[in-house]
């Protein structure tokens, strides 16, 4: 391990900021809150969206664009939705600069909107807005949209990936005929992002509800996925909402249902970010770099040829080209490093920074005795393979990276749950351990509002899965009926 | 042909307009100048994006992606770009909205900006701000890098997809050591584009450069491609940029060649947008509707079943599963639409209008004969082809009717396509005939700019692949040594 880069034990906010930076995954730009997406990072980003898009086109979704532009008006229409996000809006005033007198360049004042337009935080108000224009009848439901786009929230902290002023998601907005198709869509995205979650980012999560001080701007409901991170703070990682007949009344949109009765429009809509690449580094990275799910990973295998001499080179570098057509055959995504510009060993601290999930070395020796040295970014195991059937090995390897990261986290949130059953025992768990904590809650706002502000842990969950339990409330002590998971939180 | 649907002699406008509304490509938003890129349509731009985005990784490229927002000091440093892109510029101004005392809201003056942020109208300036990080040796050249977004010019006149406040595109900003280079990843994009839009979008263009007037602001030559549309005006499909060392002196972004010696970055860019959706419909789109190229419809095969009773229902309809089966197995893609909610007659109209390139019926007689009726829909042609064999007679047939569609554009250009001696003849075929003017010119911005007022035409491209010719410009009568191509313009 590098000097220059923190462990997770001294600093954990700087090794988070070191492996963002050190593997090419991201930077921040000149603009403030705003962060480039280099190209490293923007490819586990495509892996991300290819995986999900297929996700949700096979649950009948099509993917369209609305206009990342929201007229002020659109914003007061729905209530809580405007509360929840108008301290955060970048607003446009003017279309058109001109040159200044002394050289530079300013605002044309004669070129002031009418109405000011926001650049969407989120996009239900100028959906519903369109909506209203496509829906009629019943015929005209389900409507199954999807768009992947760029919003804006204007920030004051920021923190690449997980906070920025602007960040790519994807935002689900569909809507249904009635409450229970509506409740049923809300359910069936939300075990999406957790099928996701756990089968490529090979990230356990925590399904559940949330309070309502932590809901949607304009829900009924909001369930959510919650993963913990290796400092035991925890991290939303995907919310679906249900948002009743709110948006569909906010912007009056009814159909006729089949007895020709007007009935407003019941709604969802659902959304994952970029946040997801900063879950995945703090849920799998440690002190040498970062650690990449092969499931997700750009490059999946690298080979990285070993020789002294141009005549090494030459039968070595043959072979690690053959090896990287068989395992291309196979369908792994596979880097071959035969660049002279670089050591062996700077490659090996490279991709192991990088990530990647297996490295192959070959050299004379091997070629001699058929055989490769493959290391696991996992486990950071070394071992000899013989070449024979390797693209079947590394395929099974890879397979087994996969699932052994998945065991890892959830043996980690395993170690990192506790109960709590006094307010000196949470108290204790939060300042001490960390992690999720399980315990009675009186179900009131005010109780959750005094524990944030004693402890900063909030609700992150009511989870779906809980056993009903009689019980106390940890801080009130008022009667509960089922535990719900705090921790402190991204 | 409905009869609330225009012909292209009717009116070209209103055809167009039709063909974007009715056959569910996209429609005119609540935001000014902003559409809403509907489901059809976006499915659309996604198998273009699919295309070229494999053409870009193939040569070499990475995807990345860098703020929305651009600090209104960069447009200033190089002086041809805020020059040509300040009057078109959204501009924001502030952060932040609140309640006012009347229940509406209204920004917050307390929250405006220090210095305004321009929504990208292209992302030169922030780039080349980020790549002077990025670059100090020739070691970190070339940067090959493309992005996927949305970018906003305040255009005061729109047509959805042609020309909108806010479209989706994509710009590829390469850095490289050497002006050969650069000049060499120049026309590699530009052949880039000519081969999707010859090869997928069946659209034939003329590679060439631009006049000084109609150059890219900020680039030492823009190259183009340019295409003709059935009214006889030209469209400007994608453009690419060598940009010299403009942007690495604005930015300051030098390297250290291998001798040591500093020197500036060599710079390209290269875009494609929406707008290739506009160039589509234009292009191939007949009386009945859209005509989709095979290579880029969403839909290439309907699969339409016909019964009379449940019997004969079940039967055709098992078979129209099967033959989907077998089709997909082919690699196509297939929709079989067996609502019973509209009528055969019906669905025949939809996906005729949709452009769909090949429509299948099966009715119970076909079952006895083992055949079905084909429907093509580019020359709209029918005939009865038997069941065996099916997938790749339709797999030839979809290859069949690629080529078609680019044989009949190609021969629309070359019938469209005169050459003008005489600024009479040249007044005349602007007038009466409209298409490519291929004339002598004397290589002035003044000439260009006469010409342009007195008949609308522009200079579309001066051709790479233009014969050397001595000849007196059409207008001034001054020597020219090549013919160079007008035309009036979307």
């Amino acid at each position: 391990m590098a000097k220059d880069f923190s462990t997770r034990e001294e600093n954990y906010s700087k090794w988070y900021n070191d492996i963002v930076q050190r593997a090419g995954l991201a930077e921040n730009s000149a603009v403030r809150g705003c962060m480039v997406i280099k190209p490293y990072g923007y490819a586990i980003w495509e892996k991300m969206q290819g995986a999900l898009d297929k996700m949700f086109k096979d649950t009948g979704h099509s993917n369209a664009y609305f206009p990342i532009f929201i007229p002020k008006s659109f914003f007061s229409k729905e209530a809580a939705h405007v509360e929840g996000f108008a301290k955060e809006c970048a607003v446009v005033t003017h279309y058109r600069l001109k040159n200044s007198p002394d050289g530079g360049i300013v605002v044309d004042e004669t070129a002031k909107l009418e109405e000011e337009l926001i650049i969407r935080p989120t996009s239900e108000t100028i959906i519903w807005d369109t909506y209203r224009n496509w829906i009629q009848s019943y015929r005209d439901l389900p409507i199954l949209v999807n768009q992947w786009a760029n919003v804006v929230r204007w920030e004051m902290r920021t923190r690449m990936f997980l906070r920025t002023a602007e960040f790519l998601w994807q935002e689900g907005h569909t809507a249904h005929a009635t409450e229970q198709e509506a409740l049923e869509e809300t359910h069936q995205m939300l075990n999406v992002y957790a099928d996701f979650a756990e089968n490529f980012m090979a990230l356990p999560v925590l399904k559940g509800t949330k309070s309502v001080n932590e809901r949607f701007a304009g829900a009924l409901e909001t369930f959510c996925i919650e993963a913990l991170m290796q400092d035991g703070k925890a991290l939303q990682a995907g919310t679906s909402h249900f948002l009743g007949q709110n948006f569909a009344k906010a912007f009056d949109v009814k159909f006729a249902n089949d007895k020709g009765t007007l009935d407003y429009v019941w709604a969802t809509s659902w959304g994952v970010s970029t946040r997801l690449i900063g879950a995945l580094i703090m849920a799998h990275s440690d002190d040498h770099g970062l650690v990449l799910p092969p499931k997700l990973a750009p490059t999946q295998v690298v080979i990285i040829p070993i020789y002294k001499n141009e005549e090494q080179c030459q039968s070595v570098c043959a072979k690690a080209r053959e090896l990287k057509e068989r395992l291309e055959r196979k369908g792994l995504l596979v880097k071959l490093d035969d660049r002279d510009t670089h050591k062996p060993g700077w490659k090996f601290n490279e991709y192991e920074f990088k990530g990647v999930p297996v490295r192959i070395a070959i050299g004379p020796r091997d070629i001699q005795n058929e055989t490769v040295e493959i290391a696991r970014r996992d486990t950071l195991e070394k071992n000899t393979y013989q070449m024979a059937d390797l693209e079947n090995k590394v395929a099974h390897l890879l397979d087994a990276i996969q699932e052994n990261m998945f065991q890892k986290a959830l043996s980690f949130r395993e170690n990192n749950t506790h109960k709590a059953d006094t307010w000196k025992e949470f108290q204790d768990i939060i300042a001490n351990k960390g992690g999720f904590v399980s315990a009675h809650w009186d179900g009131s706002a005010e109780t959750e509002q005094q524990i944030k502000e004693a402890t900063k842990a909030t609700i992150r969950c009511i989870p779906l899965d809980a056993a009903k339990e009689e019980g106390r409330c940890v801080f009130s002590g008022k009667p509960s009926s089922q535990r719900v998971v705090f921790a402190q939180a991204y």
